[in-house]
């Protein structure tokens, strides 16, 4: 069945929290909306790939700032520490494995667990 | 590095022809553009997701028209037999492992070994 991007956006508003929208293989493809600062944090055991839909996100590396803008993907290696942050809302689509974990080897409270709509 | 979508649908303009955009983890992501009738295959090894990104594409299965939209995806489960058409062209993402063939189990004349843009 298709899913439409657009469609599952319009289904919630919270901010910094992955909705399964779509899976193959073992990974998952999220819906997240994103404003402000997350967490520093590294996924030891993979990439990561963060696909802007709507507005502008900041991926921060230690020694620099990376921008993705709408239409824009970009691949956060394993291991490299990062911080997303977005000045307004962003919405971007996450590709990766099923169980990866949104604050990565950091952890505590902003970790969530994602579920499907 | 941010991948613009847009900029490297521009650089091509050859039909059925997977270009590699990006890579993360094993998995490849590819920009095609299509029209016309593709070949019947399967890829009994792998699930595939198309991202549409312009334009309209239809996955025909042996029993059905499944139809995907500008701005929609559509997940072929491995080993599925499965025939993209595109009235008028249509330009897509595919995600599939590093290595997926584009004629799948089926092979022949259509088959193209793409090349990184």
């Amino acid at each position: 069945m298709s899913v439409n991007i657009d469609g599952k956006f319009a289904q919630f508003a919270d901010h910094w929290s992955p909705k399964i929208i779509g899976q193959f293989n073992d990974l998952h493809i999220k819906a997240v909306k994103v404003k402000g600062e997350f967490v520093w944090h590294s996924h030891p055991e993979t990439d990561e790939l963060f696909l802007v839909h709507k507005g502008e996100l900041f991926i921060d590396y230690r020694d620099r700032r990376n921008v993705v803008r709408a239409g824009e993907f970009f691949v956060v290696p394993r291991g490299v520490e990062h911080r997303p942050v977005a000045v307004d809302e962003c919405e971007m689509l996450l590709i990766e494995p099923a169980g990866t974990v949104n604050t990565g080897d950091a952890g505590g409270e902003r970790t969530v667990d994602p579920k499907w709509i």
